[in-house]
This record gives structure tokens, C-alpha cells and sequence, in this order.
């Protein structure tokens, strides 16, 4: 019978196991119109903290004792669509299941793109999926990167992060730095491209930050908050921009977090600070795609996974992404 | 003799009057190109508190012993230049002092504008000058204000403020709502068209926000930073714009402002924050005097001035300013 993992309980802080249960997700009857998806990979965000939480946002909580969600790349095994064929790969939104029961309009069909036969079709939740358009947006349309822009991308190594600094190398940035909680991550990011990275947890940022660029930077794109944006603040330039994309030192927090103390140069350097969800810019996702296929096929581009096998481990794998135990795309294949 | 004031001592805090002497100024001899004139207005601004700071920014710190600087309006009564003559009227930087000694180049000739003989020569530091501008510019540049909007000034009866709640009213906002610091300045915005209006002394502002606007704000115009923009970033709807021009809550601080605590708002309502300074947008003077003069000419816009007499009070005007004790722009009649 096939499984899916239901919010048991609401974190208050950090998540824990104890706050997801494996259930029997029975095997529902099609109606016309559906599709049943046999997943295969499902993808873990950091955006999906929010919904544990019972709070109005930009996108609905999840439900106690209903299934999460989020994104997945399955196969149809059953179709009442003429959309839709057995063996069609698709994207979707219902994650963290085995069998995924919904309407074909709601799958997407995965379309081959030339040159780039060799990926994993999880390629499509990661460097060809939302987190490649959310870095491709924030720093193309949010932060209006110009050529000879210095920019500072901060959870460097994650799957947004990793994009975000290799994209604005491609399009044209002098010089790229991004931050890490690790020396090996750190180390890799020097690996794909960035011309300089630290680690976060070995001094404070506002120091590691200025020595990096003792010219200043033009353009921040804030994945984590707290002290990276503070720093940031102290070392942009007159007009520069930040875009503000999530803010993961504060999703497990349990007391409001302060905010900069420095928001005032915002005024003095003429700064822009604007937030985005890229679910706002799908229309950008056709030159998003191809532009990263195009990368991938000449070696310009690169992208990694750390994967994590079988539904059950859905939550650790949750928790260790939180935890920034990852190195690009984390990935649950089932 | 003319006499200046300079800055005998830098403010720590609140400045008092001991940061300022008043001293001979001397009548040096033109040198080509100059003129002489005679002061008739000077403006104090909340902005001039930075300059007492030796700390970089925008502008250069005032220099102690220095006289200080600021907007002024004067006569001419000795000129060197074939571009000015004597008697005519000049708008220029050398204020806090009897007589200015400048290039003809750094003077602007107040030209007439139709329909506004009326009009104190004072306007061009208010109405007209560099408060108009930069709620001209805020509200429709940095804010990109669209007709229909709700707009929240804070600051609302100082000079800035007074002119972006009704600029905002004049370009076509739903709403607009302003804040200010007691009962008679929240009456006088009433008066001159503000649909609700409050003193942020009587209680906490978010609550006062929200029942002022409970369907939320499009637009805040910030003056004030603090909890006015805690409060703001709380009832901004999705896609709220946010033009930050002045924090006057913080200008006398010791200690490092607290941010706000709901930063995070900025990216789950897709809110773009923008800081500016005028004088980086002087290309829209003509346009801001065209509309500007327009209203006056209509009797569409109403302003007023806190006029104070003599040099000798300037300090005390300028403090005063900083306490809030001024309803419109705060001018000294030299």
C-alpha cells in the first residue's frame, strides 16, 4: 500500500521526527480528468518550515494529520486525461507520498530538452526547477543585476545559492562571493566558480564580508537574514540592491528576531531592499530554462545533489537541510 | 558686522544650544565671479542633525569652528558676476549666516512664477524647494504611487510630510493617512485633507494604523523609521511599496536602533524598500514647480511655516525642529 508522511504535530523551533508520521495513504479510485502518479523523487525546501506553522502567508499551512506537499517528478501509472499517457514523466506539487493522485492540469509534462539527456529527471526540482528560477529571477528581475556588479550571495551552497552566484558570473558580474557553514562547502563554491567564499560559522560575516570585497558590493541576495544582513547593509554600495529571498536563520526561531541595526544607510546609500516568491514569475521560467539548458550543454554550469533515499527519511532529510547539511539540491528519491 | 553661526562642539545625543556660537563673520572682498548676499530666509532641516556628526555619508560632516550650512534665500547686494545684479533674489547652500559669499554659479535666481506673486519668498525653501521635491519624488519615484493607492506618511505635519499627503491626494490616492505628534497637528491635517490622521504619542502606533487603514497600505512614506515602520511593514498589503527618507525617531540615538522585528513581512508580501536623497533628483524640480505651482494657483494645496526671528534663534529653531515643535516647514526670518 502506498505511504505518505502527515504533519503529526507543530514544531515550535527547531522540527524534530516526532513532528511527522508515515501513514497508509490507500489507493484511491480515479476520476475523470485525474492521473495517479507513481513518485520518484520529491524535493525538500526550506520555504516548507513556514507551513508547518499555523500562520497566514503567501501559501496556505500545512493541515495536522493531513499529507505535506511540495515538489515532485513521478511517472503516470494510471490516466483518466487524454492529457496525460502512462509513462508521461511529470512535475507536481503533492510531495512527501508514494502515489500522487491529482488532475492532469495540475502535472506538468516534463518536455525533453535538447542536449541535456544526461540529467536526472530531478535536474527538474533543482537547476532546471523553482530553485534555478528563484535565483534567475532575484538576481536578473528583483535585484536588476548589471554587468561589473559585485555581488554576494549568502546559503551560497544550497540549491538557490549555488545557482544565484554561477548565474551572475554568466551574466556578466566582475566579481562573485558567497558564504557557507562549511570549509568543505566553502571549498567547493570555489570549485563552480566563485571568485571568493567564506565560512560563516568561523568569523563573524560583517569582517569576512568587507575583506572579500574591500570595494564594496553592488548586489546582495539574502537567503539566510540576521547578521548576513546586517553586514551586507554596512558593506553595499551607494544604490545598490538586495533581494531578499528567504531568511533561514530565522524559520526555527521561537522569539522575533531583531532586526538590522543599521537600516538606516538604506536612506544614506540610496539602497533597495525588495522581496520576492518566485511563484509571483513563472511567466520567467521559459528563458530561465533556456538559459540554464544552454550552460549545461557547454560546461558552463555546474550543480550537485545530495540525495537521500526512501520516503521515510523525507523528515531527517528535511531537518538536515534546516540544519545545512546539504550541498546543492537536496533530493528524497523513492 | 554679519554674523554666522558655527559648530563650536559636536552633539552627543540631543544637541543643545552650547553646540553653537554665534561669531563675526568679516566682509571679504569679491573676487570675480561673486556676489554678496544678504540672507533674507534660512531653513533648518531634520537632516542637518547628521552633518553635526563626524561621520561620512552624503554629505560631508559641518567642520567645528565652521559655520554651518543649509538652504537659504537672499538678495544679492554686491555682485561681481554679469549673470546676477543687485536686488536680485537667489536661492543657495549658504545659510546660518548674514551674508553669503559665493560663485554667482551656486546661486539659483528665483524666476516669477505665474500666479504665485502672492507667495513669501520662504516658499522657495518649502513649498516649492527641497521638502516639496522630495515628497514629489518619494511618492511618485521611489513610491511609483499609483491612483487608487493607500498611502501612510508618517511625519505628516512637518514639511516633507505635509506636502506628500497631499501630493499623494492630488496624484489620485484612494486613502491617505498621516501621523504626527499631537492633537493640534493631527487637527490641522484633518483640515488640509489627510482622510485619517493620528498622535503617535497617545498610543501605540500599529494599533492606531490598522484601525486607520483596515484593509491594509499600498504606500508608506517613511520619516520617522521606528515603530512607524515596525507598524507599517505589519499593514503593508502584498506588493506594498515603502520610499524611506528620513528616521527622525533615531537622528539623536546613542546607542545603535533596534531594527524591526518583522522583516522577514518584506519578503512573504513581496514589499520593495527604498531609501533616497533629493538631491540626487534634481531633474524633477521642473516638474515638481509645474504641478506645485499649479495646485497653489487652484488653491489645492495648502502649506504653512513655523517662522522664527532673528540668526540668534536659529540653534533653537533647529532644535525645536528635531522636537517636533513645528507645523509645516520650519523657516528663520533673518
Amino acid at each position: 500500500m502506498p505511504r505518505q508522511i502527515v504533519l503529526a504535530s507543530r514544531p515550535s523551533g527547531w522540527p524534530t521526527e516526532d513532528n511527522f508520521a508515515v501513514t497508509e495513504a490507500g489507493r484511491p479510485e480515479l476520476v475523470d480528468g485525474q492521473v495517479r502518479v507513481r513518485n520518484l523523487f520529491m524535493s525538500v525546501d526550506p520555504y516548507m518550515r513556514g507551513r508547518m506553522n499555523d500562520t497566514k502567508s503567501y501559501v496556505p499551512p500545512f493541515q495536522l494529520g493531513e499529507p505535506l506537499q511540495g515538489g515532485a517528478i513521478g511517472s503516470v501509472v494510471e490516466t483518466r486525461s487524454p492529457d496525460l499517457a502512462e509513462g508521461d514523466l511529470v512535475l507536481h506539487n503533492l510531495g512527501w507520498r508514494d502515489e500522487a493522485v491529482l488532475p492532469a492540469r495540475h502535472a506538468q509534462k516534463i518536455a525533453a530538452i535538447e542536449g541535456t539527456a544526461g540529467l536526472s529527471p530531478s535536474a527538474y526540482l533543482g537547476v532546471l526547477g523553482m530553485p534555478a528560477l528563484t535565483a534567475y529571477v532575484g538576481l536578473l528581475d528583483i535585484a536588476a543585476l548589471k554587468p561589473g556588479d559585485v555581488v554576494f550571495v549568502s546559503g551560497a551552497a544550497g540549491a538557490v545559492g549555488s545557482m544565484a552566484g554561477q548565474i551572475a558570473k554568466l551574466k556578466g558580474a566582475a566579481r562573485v562571493i558567497g558564504s557557507a557553514g562549511s570549509e568543505e562547502k566553502v571549498s567547493w563554491l570555489r570549485e563552480i566558480g566563485f571568485d571568493a567564499a567564506f565560512n560563516y560559522k568561523a568569523a563573524p560575516v560583517f569582517g569576512q564580508l568587507r575583506e572579500a570585497a574591500p570595494e564594496g558590493i553592488d548586489v546582495y541576495f539574502d537567503n539566510v537574514g540576521g547578521d548576513h544582513l546586517e553586514a551586507s547593509l554596512a558593506v553595499l554600495s551607494t544604490y545598490g540592491r538586495v533581494a531578499l529571498c528567504g531568511a533561514i536563520a530565522h524559520y526555527n526561531a521561537t522569539e522575533l528576531p531583531a532586526g538590522p541595526h543599521n537600516l538606516g544607510l538604506v536612506i544614506t546609500k540610496r539602497l533597495t531592499l525588495r522581496g520576492f516568491i518566485v511563484s509571483d514569475h513563472q511567466d520567467r521560467a521559459p528563458a530561465m530554462i533556456a538559459d540554464v539548458s544552454g550552460w549545461l550543454r557547454d560546461g558552463k554550469l555546474f550543480h550537485t545533489e545530495t540525495v537521500v533515499d526512501g520516503l521515510d527519511q523525507a523528515p531527517s532529510a528535511f531537518i538536515n537541510l534546516l540544519r545545512g547539511h546539504n550541498t546543492g539540491k537536496m533530493i528524497v528519491r523513492l
